[in-house]
């Protein structure tokens, strides 16, 4: 965006209705533009005032405001601004926007688009393309162009390879800080960034690169080996690209170099395409942690019907995984049926340990995607949560038989006349007495009370089941990682329904013990 | 990190085990260090290779290793290096490290080393120190560094104020672009960045910027405002941080201006500020989305109890919700104990529910917070959400008829002979016989048969419950959103809750209906 300027003019008017996901409200006063405005100006041919907003508009807005527009107006906009204008907006319109236009497009047009682009971002954008037409973009590019374009869509997706560049800066170690100032002058507007510079040794070989400012402060006669950085990462061609995020994040890089197996530098990627893999990372994990398969576009532009393909398989799969828990459930109806108080904590049972497993879970997805630790440290984690969850789960256990006790004293869940039976053969009473007894039980804290009981029971299957589910919470997602595969892949909701059936089988198994025949006798039924 | 270096050595040393979470494995070559290498070297005072490892080693791999070593040996570190080298080192040390190594120092080795520091960074240091050891720093800082800290202190956490940095290049407009290259190499070893330069007109007021190597391609003659960019976003001192965060991502920006009310520039943010940013937001709102208070400290630097204090307090709140499943169910406990079997799909229906309104939460959490959609928007997202959501519905229910029929028949929940008083009835035969002719019941698809009509209560209870719970996942994220409040705290745990009461209503609803007693008569019961 180097475009001359004579004088400035900064308009203050509020982002329009259209542009609905307009960033920024607050404090940015950039100029914004919607279809219509834009679709206006084409009619009226206003070539000055198009060229004045491509100028102070940034391209992004001009995009997604071009993105709904008629492909005639597309092509007329694409006719009456210069193409180093527009090279930008190309860039940011939406994939079958550019598909269109390059339809609609001469030959002769085509070329002149082509020659404004990045090899990277051409490389993403023919890749996605229907075959007939990525040919005739390929056929049209210059014979440089054309090979970035081939050795770019050879990589691998989700590589370095696939997301980097091609136009780069690099020189001898040899060369003078004022001979490469030169350089940069004549070739650097055809480069992706300036700011860092790539340094080679007489065999080719990549050994450092000098930022600019580095370059600014130097001595004329100083050469690049003396004041370029060695102390910074690089990559190869097949680095996973997520992999390549983590080093941005972690040095603090503007851009990194791309190398082969020879340790020649075959290509860059920079700050802006790293910002991109980092979001599209987090989205992708947040997805999957969720249960829904990675969805490609944007979430407005995502038709329901592609949704439901993202969404269906999973819950399904899930769907499935429960009837385990139903299994578990529909072997003890009998106990149920006989006791069916039981019935009434089960979804509580369940969410926590959910709830627990799913903290966990989070914790160490998110962890390991950061490099905060790796799957070797497995045992350090195991050991670091097994301590937090008998903590977490002495405290809730602690509040649940509280809150049990009280919720049955109170009647929101059934008070447990189905005792009254027993308690009126054990103290030798009517059965109508029987409720007055009844609190006084709770308060004596008589083992028999069985409110204390069922209490009891459900918190102490509580226990276990935070515990079990914070330590499978661990394990899954490091032992994905261990093999390779993506954690976030063993989604919250898988644990889910593994706790279900764990906390079940405790539940029933405590209730059987404590509650239905404890061996000491005095059972409920 | 622009120290002179005479010949390149690239070592290819493995990571070491300590360096437990180092990154980038792959094709990274840089070298790294051991908190042992370290203090082994510290102890043989041999400078010259403390200086080639200051030089060589990423700061970032320095500091961590340091943070491990004794305050003693600490100390020597930046005692036997020079101040410019350890400046970088320091910022990247651990909060308690910082601490304990500028308690150790002297007033003269603390000036020295406050010289070196952004005013920005070490703003983030002090402001969470404690107060004699603030006050002690700021009494040590240069005047200028003092007025910044200050400045820089009384911004609200996470504004834009608080992570901006002060020392910033900024001139006016006039400016002749050889001058300002001759300023820059003058003034801009203090900036924070020099790629991006800060124009402000004769008012003081900030008009835009230039990119530093638009500067270098400009010709000598021209002046600032002749190639400066006016179509680049700024923010105010109180604008989000995340705010921010999502102009850098949207506009690939390197720095933003942050203005006063008066439009004149008061910081910067950096690029390498911002990506935290992100890398934070993200964490946070993963975090808050499985009901974790957002943790400060990385995962490992996190002691179990402050987990506990994180991960209670949620549980509990979800526990308490629980109770209201748990008071739905003790309603229909008469029903339970009558059709014990209905207990037995509880779990996968409150799971599937559960499963299908997270699938939209984390969409429409992860769309408010990369600002594709906003509030204003709800009732597009809810239709859009609709639509999708009775497709998904659809198919899910049909596989549950099928799935819970074949789950029923190969006797995988209780086969039900519950109903065979009513079919020995109905057929006038002996019970014996029934199990014979129920099988054939659902083949010649005989409403009566209680399998099918278990099948089509649970499957009809799913298809309600996947939409209702996918309306519930739009509207509590685009609510908390209108009302300012962060989308993330109405996290999936708290839909799960909301979504367990609802259709337990709906099953007990549908069971009243189709199998306990039809108001066609026929009723199980």
């Amino acid at each position: 965006m180097d475009e001359k300027k004579e004088e400035i003019e900064k308009e203050e008017n509020p982002i329009p209705e259209e542009s609905e996901d307009s960033v920024g409200e607050e404090g940015v006063e950039v100029e914004k533009i919607s279809t219509e405005e834009l679709s206006s100006i084409l009619a009226s041919h206003n070539k000055e005032e198009l060229a004045r907003i491509f100028e102070e508009v940034p391209d992004i807005d001009i995009a997604e405001a071009a993105d709904k527009l008629e492909v005639e107006e597309l092509i007329r906009m694409f006719r009456d601004v210069p193409s180093e204008m527009t090279a930008n907006v190309f860039d940011e319109l939406a994939q079958d926007t550019k598909e269109n236009l390059i339809k609609a497009m001469t030959d002769k047009e085509l070329v002149k688009l082509l020659n404004e682009q990045y090899a990277d971002d051409l490389a993403d954008t023919v890749g996605d393309m229907p075959a007939n037409l990525a040919s005739r973009v390929l056929k049209n590019a210059s014979k440089d162009m054309r090979e970035d374009l081939n050795e770019l869509l050879k990589y691998k997706k989700d590589t370095a390879g696939a997301i980097m560049t091609t136009e780069y800066l690099e020189f001898r170690e040899s060369t003078k800080v004022e001979d490469t100032i030169d350089l940069i002058r004549k070739k650097g507007r055809d480069a992706e960034t300036v700011y860092t510079i790539f340094v080679r040794d007489n065999k080719r070989k990549f050994v450092g690169t000098v930022d600019l400012d580095d370059l600014i402060f130097a001595e004329k006669d100083q050469t690049l080996s003396d004041i370029m950085n060695v102390d910074i990462p690089n990559v190869h061609a097949n680095t996973d690209k997520e992999e390549v995020a983590n080093l941005f994040r972690r040095y603090d890089l503007n851009a990194i170099a791309v190398l082969n197996d020879d340790d020649c530098l075959i290509g860059i990627v920079t700050i802006d395409d790293a910002v991109d893999v980092m979001t599209q990372e987090s989205t992708e994990d947040i997805e999957k942690m969720n249960a829904v398969t990675p969805i490609d576009d944007s979430y407005l532009e995502t038709h329901p019907f592609t949704m439901a393909k993202k969404c269906v398989p999973w819950i399904v799969v899930l769907l499935i995984l429960g009837t385990f828990s139903s299994m578990v459930l529909s072997q003890f109806q009998d106990k149920i049926a006989a006791l069916s108080i039981l019935s009434a904590f089960i979804p509580v049972l369940m969410d926590t340990g959910g709830n627990a497993g799913g903290q966990t879970i989070a914790l160490v997805i998110r962890g390991l995607a950061l490099k905060e630790f790796n799957p070797r440290q497995t045992a350090k984690i195991l050991w670091q949560e097994f301590r937090s969850s008998l903590i977490i789960a002495f405290f809730i256990s602690l509040f649940a038989v509280l809150w049990f006790t009280l919720e049955q004293m109170f009647g929101i869940v059934s008070n447990p006349q189905i005792f009254t039976g027993q308690l009126a053969i054990k103290y030798g009473v009517s059965e109508g007495t029987i409720g007055t007894i009844f609190n006084g039980l709770i308060w004596n804290w008589d083992w028999f009370s069985p409110t204390l009981r069922v209490s009891f029971v459900v918190a102490g299957t509580l226990f276990i089941a935070v515990v079990v589910s914070k330590m499978f919470a661990v394990l899954l997602p490091m032992g994905a990682a261990a093999i390779k595969k993506d954690p976030a892949i063993v989604s919250q909701p898988v644990l889910t329904t593994i706790v279900d059936v764990t906390s079940l089988l405790i539940y029933f198994g405590i209730a059987e013990l404590l509650l239905l025949n404890p061996p000491w006798g005095g059972g409920l039924i």
